[in-house]
């Protein structure tokens, strides 16, 4: 099986995929797959390089060059385990190569939604190099990710977590969404 | 004020406007709006011509006919009441032009998301003469309205409301959001 995360900046995507490490089950990011491709290009790791990477990938390999990538890496965990979690796709046509590159795998994707203005506040609070600090950065950041079809990704999950609440009752629905999925499927 | 309930085809929009109007708040639904154009210019309120006259609005008022349309009987309805809801909301552009045109109104999105799989099961029993009865025209629905961008909408929801229970379950958190939505804002 492969569960794929997906939601906006900020709205608590790594909380779910480390609740599925938490139980054994390993990830890919596909932030990380760029990343390693930056250094694996000799480049220093700054926005930039990675931002010019990310395009010269897609040159290279097509519009779904990092799910390219990706899927490799799926294929080798998927040797050790009967589950494997991708975060950070961000369009259908990922979903697509991933369908595609694995027709015998059912593939759940699970979404979180939490509201525009919570989730400026907390990537904020952050303060991560590359998070916004002001309401137009992270207007144009959210764009970014609308523009790729991150909401379509959204609008068809299988399963659907809100986090507009505290903490806690983040933690508590993260684990019970983990708990059906695991029975679910 | 104004709520704009969003959500993809058999989502459960309509329990959400209803409860609205339970409450004595009016609401104006962006496909009665192209209905009601298509009467006016003396055609059969067939699928088909409901279909060309929106593309002709289109050609003659811009991309968000339908919505600047919908303004004006949202502006007539804000003079009897302090909120009204405005349903079929389908991309942030048209968010946008309701912004645009009421710069002193809160506006508030709502978005309800069900699981594909269960969408399709209710519409199939629903059986509304548009209704997909198969799981290739349930897709294609759904990708007419992704493509006018109504994915966006959902990501960019300010409260999200997950209908994947029993039909008490919806029913109660349609109330709950509600009561939340009117003491919020």
């Amino acid at each position: 099986m492969i569960i794929i995360v997906t939601g906006m900046p900020g709205s608590g995507k790594s909380k779910i995929v480390k609740e599925f490490e938490r139980r054994g089950f390993p990830s890919v990011s596909m932030g990380d797959v760029v990343r390693e491709e930056t250094a694996k290009r000799g480049l220093e790791l700054t926005k930039e390089n990675v931002a010019k990477v990310s395009i010269r990938l897609r040159q290279e390999l097509g519009q779904n060059a990092v799910a390219k990538l990706t899927v490799e890496k799926v294929k080798s965990l998927l040797k050790k385990s009967t589950l494997v979690v991708i975060d950070g796709v961000r369009s259908l046509d990922e979903v697509g190569t991933f369908r595609s590159a694995f027709p015998d795998e059912e593939i759940v994707i699970i979404a979180v939604h939490t509201p525009p203005r919570l989730r400026f506040e907390r990537l904020k609070a952050r303060g991560r190099h590359d998070d916004p600090q002001t309401w137009e950065d992270f207007e144009e950041r959210d764009w970014k990710e609308l523009k790729f079809g991150i909401g379509n990704v959204i609008a068809m999950a299988d399963h659907m977590i809100v986090n507009d609440g505290t903490k806690d009752e983040y933690d508590k629905r993260v684990k019970e969404l983990v708990d059906r999925v695991l029975t679910q499927h």
